[in-house]
C-alpha cells in the first residue's frame, strides 16, 4: 500500500505517488500542503467502489487538469 | 455545525459554506466532487490546531487560489 495509517500526521503520509492516470474513478480527493511534518504537498485520492486510498503525483498535469476540473465544475450537469 | 457526519455519502455533506477567509489555519482540505450524491462539488477544510471542519465556498476567488497555492507549493521553502 503507497500509504502510511493516518494517524497523527508527524510525517508524510505518501510513501509512493501514482502517475497514472485515475481520473474517472475518483470519489474525491485531499490535498495536504507542505508542513513541518511533511516538506511535500501531498494529494491522495479515494476511488469510488473499492474506497481505496491511492497517493496521486502533484507535478502529473492530469492531476492538476482533474482538481481544476473539480473546482470549476461546480454543478453536475 | 455546518457538516453532516460523514457516513455513506448520500447526500451533500455541507449545509452552509463559509466565505470568510481561513487560508493560513487549514490542514488540509478534501475535494468532493458533484455527483449523484451530491449535485454540488463540495471542499471541506480540516483546521490546524482545532480539527475542526468546515465547508468552503467553491466559487469563493480565495478558496480556488489557496487550493491552487497548495498544489503548485510543493515543497516546504
Amino acid at each position: 500500500m503507497s500509504l502510511r495509517s493516518p494517524g497523527v500526521a508527524m510525517h508524510c503520509r505518501c510513501i509512493q505517488k501514482e502517475s497514472r492516470f485515475f481520473g474517472r474513478s475518483i470519489e474525491k480527493v485531499e490535498i495536504i500542503p507542505a508542513s513541518s511534518h511533511c516538506e511535500e504537498t501531498e494529494i491522495i485520492a479515494t476511488l469510488k467502489k473499492s474506497g481505496v486510498e491511492i497517493c496521486l503525483n502533484p507535478e502529473a498535469p492530469w492531476v492538476k487538469k482533474v482538481i481544476q476540473m473539480m473546482m470549476s465544475n461546480n454543478k453536475r450537469r
